[in-house]
């Protein structure tokens, strides 16, 4: 607070990227730095100044921390810089704006970095304004955000289920897996998710609706662990973590069977990519594997919204959310991710509205 | 020639499988036997007596000559039996017909055994009455049969190509490549093609009209030959390979790419099949990989002769076989598929018209 009388600045905890990580990332790997941050926008600026009340621990991160490859503008576009904060998706408060659709005091969920205040230029689909407060504001970081449409999109669009039919969630209890398979029963499928631990599993039975549930560490045999819980195959599998169980998932799929693919954590943390054999399979049962990101598909949110929110006010799609309190618990809420330590959802609440 | 006066029967040789095969197929594991054949159907049967004219060698034949798993059905019903006479698609004439549809000097294609005279119960989706008799009836076997129906389905169905996109096809001068390859210059793309010689790879660049053609077997880093080829990346893959092209593609695949998968032959004699890395690709670039069988759009098959066979007659579709001469040289017309020894569709000639 610098000024008397009129605030005008604050100080701005950052979390920020220390070095490019190779294998699995660290703590170490980040830090926070403080800062100070002007609460005003310039004049005549469409930027808008937010206060970020939550932040979404996303696989993702892991991808952008990688040292790009200068040969790829893909590459060069999506990583992080070295001593600067990392960024995500997030839950923010408008403090002060010259943006059109914003006014001080609007919350909206998008891209912020990872700090206490960030200025935002928000675009259709970079920043959505938040209309419906009656359910938590965290919410938008997981079931009403990303992984919420990346559920939806994935399970609903690209899977096209069926009555009867049968699914397979990885990281079944995860941001997006807890509710893959809620939308499978409600879908009167029968579902079976795999997770990292037995209070996991229980998790998957006994909150989330999965209709079986197996603790992989456990399993010598992926494959054998999925012929059992799948006796007559699989229709539909949602991948989100790749390598040696997709392989055994391709072993058990059935004909005309249908992979949506969101994510591949296992993999993001190995330097040489883990083999897939079963390839063929795709061919023999005629299979679809369709990669998507929930990014592209912004055009079915309030559709998504529409569907879910009901639910969710009626108690009937239940979300479990692994908060970390304060910005400087961010880094090991976030690399916990690639260890499976959270349970449900893992998000960083920076500050209360 | 059994009777006087009526010839009632005839000798038939048949191609027989001696034993199952793992690895790679050897002429020896199959045989050729001399039989007896009725050339009359039962009276009051449904089935009709065909003279067999081409026989259609393709690599799934060796995924029939597998030993199969007790423990699955689909594996049971597929393979072919010891001492039987192995069995395909072919073109074929009624010689005796009980079927309402078929009479006696009827053309027709579809699934007969490798054997000079098969009795066949035509039903809509095994066999296909021939209407157009001035294109060569060898092309029922390749252009105007399975092959392109599956090149006509996996491009403009599956691959849902665009005008300007690029395309690269695997084993491209095959039954099934060559067409690609022309279909996706009709469609305005920028087309590339392997093959396993540089006599192949001649043929595509100066008879397909691919736009430029490799062969695999010289190139050291099937990546970096991808990477010159498209230094921009690859829309779509026609991929009737897999294995190590196919982990090489998933590298070079743009964002939003398409594979259309009909077939792996580079796997089908692997005990182990080869291992793929790059599957998280599907995942970045948001790739769809689509497995089929022409066999499962028969009902697009009118559709697709109204759209070829102008084409054809104008001269504008050009179309290579390789044609083996006799059911004798059968097994090894056969097994040079596997060696990549065929130049163009490879077919058994048994007898004229």
């Amino acid at each position: 607070m610098a000024n008397i009388g009129v605030v005008t600045t604050a100080t701005n905890n950052q979390v920020i990227l220390r070095n490019y990580v190779s294998g699995f990332p660290k703590e170490s790997d980040l830090y926070i730095a403080t800062t100070t941050v002007d609460l005003r926008v310039p004049p005549g600026s469409m930027a808008v100044l937010v206060k970020n009340l939550y932040l979404s621990c996303d696989p993702f991160s892991r991808i952008r921390m990688e040292k790009p490859d200068p040969s790829s503008p893909a590459s060069v576009a999506l990583a992080y810089s070295i001593g600067k904060p990392i960024s995500g998706y997030g839950v923010a408060k408008a403090i002060d704006s010259g943006h059109p659709n914003y006014k001080n005091g609007d919350l909206l969920w998008g891209r912020v970095g990872w700090e206490e205040y960030s200025v935002i230029t928000p675009t259709p689909s970079s920043h959505f304004k938040i209309h419906h407060t009656d359910v938590p504001l965290s919410f938008y970081t997981g079931l009403l955000g990303i992984p919420g449409l990346t559920a939806y999109v994935g399970f609903y669009e690209i899977c096209s289920p069926k009555k009867g039919e049968t699914v397979f969630v990885s990281a079944a209890s995860g941001a997006v897996g807890q509710l893959v398979g809620q939308f499978a029963k409600m879908a009167g499928c029968y579902v079976v998710g795999s997770a990292s631990s037995n209070e996991k599993v229980d998790l998957l039975k006994t909150k989330f609706g999965y209709d079986d549930a197996f603790n992989y560490k456990e399993e010598r045999d992926l494959s054998a662990a999925l012929k059992r819980c799948f006796p007559e195959g699989i229709d539909i599998y949602f991948e989100n973590v790749g390598g040696k169980m997709l392989d055994a998932v391709l072993e058990n799929m059935r004909t005309h069977g249908r992979i949506a693919a969101c994510g591949m954590i296992s993999q993001y943390n190995l330097k040489e990519p883990e083999a897939v054999h079963n390839l063929a399979t795709i061919v023999y049962k005629r299979i679809r594997v369709q990669g998507f990101a929930a990014v592209e598909f912004f055009d079915k949110y309030s559709k998504f919204l529409d569907f879910v929110l009901p639910y969710v006010r009626e108690g009937k799609i239940t979300y479990v959310e692994d908060i970390a309190q304060g910005l400087e618990n961010g880094p090991s809420a976030l690399i916990g991710l690639f260890h499976g330590k959270n349970v449900g959802k893992q998000l960083v609440e920076v500050a209360r509205e």
